[in-house]
């Protein structure tokens, strides 16, 4: 699909950054002029946010692993058509927190679900998105639950470190997979510091001298 | 996957006596000294009845048809998971009021997604299912429509005649790609004419000389 908007995806662990990064890197573009949109995985709109409450939802421990890729990917589909498809088409810059490549990491590494499956399913989401640029927030699996200590955990982070170490490992795998797309910032340094490593990347991404790559 | 239980799927248009035929199966294997479970999709697990509700709601009108059939998938895989193959492990004889052929009819044809993405989908949410029988309750989409007209319509009822029109092509054409699979029944009679069609199909496939297929 041609557009002439630009969609940004911030992944990692919990604890890595992703809000604070998104949020000061929609600052520097807004004050640059660029017409920026905000999203969030699993949500970002009404549909997709009542799916959102299912999956986070502690409660449901009987949720299949299955069930829990689809439910995902039926929560992108939504948010892919109603926000980022329409905002990608009048030229705005979409900043997403998280996207794909986390059903790669969690699904497939984390949940160990079959990862051509996962991609099929997961093509069918994106429907007709083309190129896009991943900025993987890099951050020991260790680390990031260090980070995310004092606030109350979804159903996903409750996880034991042996699954975040799997999902640390999935990321690690996709930025070989898709060496065109994701590109690697060091999440361990402060967030002023992290974002001058992330501006690097997305303005590269912005200006064109790096046409990101496909799912 | 090996089991010793059966599945068999009431599949067909809006009004074609589905929940009917189920019942009247059910008491009638029941006397024979089966042990049965019925169920229904969507729904069928606390969790995939939460799922129903989302797809049903008329309110949600904004629900793009990709995450329509990835909702069904999900519905659909936690029925797997939870209901169908405990059931059919424990020898048990499961009689599903709707199952994966209504994403192909309705979803694939009504809706006009791809129908090989839909499989791909499907396939992932049926996990390890083995082989199954299909029973197709045969009828005209308008006299279905006829039929349900007392009764308040969820989303996809509320569709126009075009829409059920093209299901029902779509249940046509399933007939052919799955031979092995799928009977079909007359459902225009009264339920009592049609139930001993059905259970000339159902009690071969219980007794196994009717193999059934795959999906």
């Amino acid at each position: 699909m041609e557009y002439s908007g630009k969609l940004v995806v911030f992944e990692g662990p919990d604890g890595a950054g992703k809000t604070t990064q998104v949020k000061l890197a929609a600052e520097r573009l807004q004050k640059m002029g660029y017409s920026v949109v905000m999203t969030r995985e699993p949500g970002g709109t009404r549909l997709s946010e009542e799916i959102r409450q299912l999956l986070l939802d502690p409660a449901n421990r009987e949720m299949s692993p299955v069930t829990e890729a689809l439910l995902y990917a039926g929560a992108r589909s939504q948010l892919v058509a109603e926000v980022i498809l329409p905002a990608l088409a009048s030229g705005k810059i979409v900043l997403c927190d998280r996207f794909v490549d986390s059903s790669l990491a969690y699904q497939g590494f984390g949940r160990g679900l079959d990862l051509e499956m996962l991609r099929q399913v997961n093509r069918f989401a994106l429907d007709r998105l083309g190129r896009f640029c991943t900025i993987l927030l890099d951050l020991p699996p260790e680390e990031g639950l260090e980070r995310g200590k004092k606030r109350e955990k979804d159903r996903l982070e409750q996880e034991d470190i042996s699954f975040h170490r799997r999902v640390w490992e999935g990321y690690h795998f996709l930025i070989k997979e898709y060496p065109e797309r994701i590109r690697v910032v060091d999440a361990s340094s402060q967030p002023e510091i992290v974002h001058q490593q992330v501006w690097k990347h997305l303005s590269a991404f912005i200006n064109g001298s790096d046409q990101g790559g496909v799912f």
